[in-house]
């Protein structure tokens, strides 16, 4: 059994085995690392980060037993928390490995909706021995590279009937959350003129973030609101309390800095006219857009043409760990098709056979890149 | 202790005993009755329908400790489930009371959000001892006159300084759940014309309700947009499924049954337009209103001249169990003031003075109906 270089796993994994690294003949250049996460959103699918921890594993296991020998070690890494399902945050594990100093202050107060503590739950995963949590953060000399295998997410390589994507660049994403109050009071009561409806300025903020991103003039923009919740949440009770949370990307962080600057002018707006309070805009992240490395495309392009593999280079629209270990390391990511473009439903689907072509060009990029000295 | 007549008070009660009873000296005339309810909706007042059975107690001990003798026995009821907190279908006990054929069937397959059976749970209270829930309906027989005493829920009394509001209509309330589908997704990879959001319906349907009442003309015409649910809801995740449930009230049935149209209207529109699918328009109650009896107003104005109390005639536009014990008995209602009208809230309140009034009117009532022979 072999030990991962004390610390940097800490975040992303505790697997440790023969099956997880496979040492290098210069142990002390940094390695060439790959894997994905295996946490998920609620009522989600199966293969969004599976694929690409699973289909690590094999890469490893694959060389091992034909003899290769690496010059530098080749690391799979499993992250916490990718989906930011329990504690809000999305890419805890990497955003911390890759040096967010004000994620490692913030995780200090961050509880779950269970009141359970962050380092309590890391605690207990065996994650965290004290609040320092900055102990964690990686230096450059760590990876040379870091490779991520993924599902699409997207409709276009099945589509187009094209085996492996090679993603140049991940689009830059954005999140928000937003409350408001008002006074409530008794649906039967209260007339209409008396009232300030602090869901009825969530319903006119949920548009409004539509039709913002709707008028950036670009096809790449997207903007969701995928929470919206209201208090008291009862059919006789006019709501006292809404609560937002919003979702926008694109490959121009620009553009979409000024979809948040329009979102953020609507909602004081709405706030104003309904004379509902604007308790709260809070732009929880709002990071730029990583470019894959040009070495790291390379190594994939040769993978496929070795494979006999069609390919397509493209920008994944969706946000990886790959986003921040790109801060570290020269990073790129192979996409393989899934079923009608499905993603964070059940309904997502890969076939076999496109896992099985991923894998293999995996298998390929980790050879070639650890043999880069 | 007195036994309640078998049967009648089922659904209502199973409070016994000499505090909460009169016998009159002809105790097979239909009796005089008066109550209201103790359940809640989430993060409520303490005042809303409390008073109504708490100071119903009172006034049978005042009368009794006096040795006043009455014709027609008096009783307090105590109604279960007047809010639609638990089984989503409000005045639940006196709806069945009132003889609601539809009611008694649709609650054989009842369940709350933990599954329990609306048969089980009112069982395990004591209240059911099988699923023919028809053998509690009241006939004309049982009751000459039903008194409620509530907190007004609305500030008019306050505004103008008057002690007690005699209720001479209540508005007909009418509630409506609607569900909407679509693809969902992920938040980052789906463009958004290839988006079919299910909560940017719901957002549009909750505006459209508020366009419609506004659109009635008329200052009575309310119209809520309480429970606002999406699904799954994460923040990455484009809803796939929204849940909304509406309530819609007026003084005049015509004009609230117009507005529930024009809703519907809407639904099929935005469900047309944005390409989801609306899987349900339900139509859950749609109450006729109900007018007080002149002969329970009368005794009403006569007690407040007996006690020097300022009195206004008015309209309820909240619903209470009155407006289904209307279709079994003469109905009135007494409203005192409540702190700047604020109800199903915690800041709701009223004075003790005010409750004290409240209750001396319904003595001298309930004391005046139960000597008409």
């Amino acid at each position: 059994m072999l030990a991962f270089p004390s610390g940097r796993m800490l975040w992303a994994t505790y697997l440790v085995g023969a099956e997880f690294f496979l040492k290098g003949s210069e142990p002390d250049l940094p390695a060439v690392s790959t894997g994905s996460h295996i946490d998920a959103i609620p009522y989600s699918g199966k293969y969004d980060g599976v694929i690409g921890v699973l289909g690590a594993i094999e890469p490893i296991n694959v060389l091992m037993r034909s003899g290769f020998k690496p010059i530098r070690s080749l690391e799979v890494i499993m992250f916490t928390s990718e989906e930011p399902t329990r504690y809000g945050i999305s890419c805890l594990g990497s955003r911390l490995l890759a040096g967010s100093v004000s994620l490692a202050g913030a995780l200090k107060q961050t509880v779950d909706n269970h009141n359970i503590s962050f380092l309590d739950a890391a605690k207990s995963a065996g994650y965290a021995k004290n609040e320092d949590f900055s102990n964690v953060f990686l230096d450059d000399q760590n990876y040379s590279a870091f490779v991520e295998l993924h599902i699409e997410q997207g409709p276009i390589l099945e589509n187009e009937g094209v085996s492996i994507g090679i993603v140049t660049a991940i689009a830059a994403p954005a999140s928000i959350k937003v409350d408001f109050a008002g006074s409530g009071g008794h649906a039967g009561a209260v007339l209409m003129p008396q009232r300030n409806d602090a869901g009825l300025a969530a319903a006119e903020l949920a548009l409004a973030v539509e039709k913002h991103v709707l008028e950036s003039g670009s096809m790449d923009t997207v903007g969701t609101v995928g929470i919206l919740e209201l208090h008291p949440g009862a059919i006789n009770s006019i709501p006292s309390k809404s609560h937002l949370e919003i979702d926008t990307r694109d490959i121009d962080e620009k553009r979409r800095n000024n979809v948040i600057e329009k979102i953020h002018e609507s909602a004081v707006a709405i706030s104003k006219r309904r004379g509902v309070e604007l308790l709260e805009f809070k732009i929880v992240n709002q990071d730029p857009p990583a470019l894959s490395d040009e070495s790291v495309i390379k190594a994939m392009e040769s993978a496929t043409q070795v494979l006999n593999l069609s390919r397509k280079k493209m920008i994944s629209r969706a946000y990886h760990d790959s986003l921040f270990m790109a801060r570290k390391a020269a990073m790129a990511m192979i996409f393989i098709p899934c079923y009608k473009g499905y993603s964070h439903k059940p309904e997502e689907y890969a076939s076999p056979e496109d896992i099985a072509n991923g894998v293999k060009v995996l298998v390929l990029t980790l050879a070639n890149l650890s043999l880069i000295n």
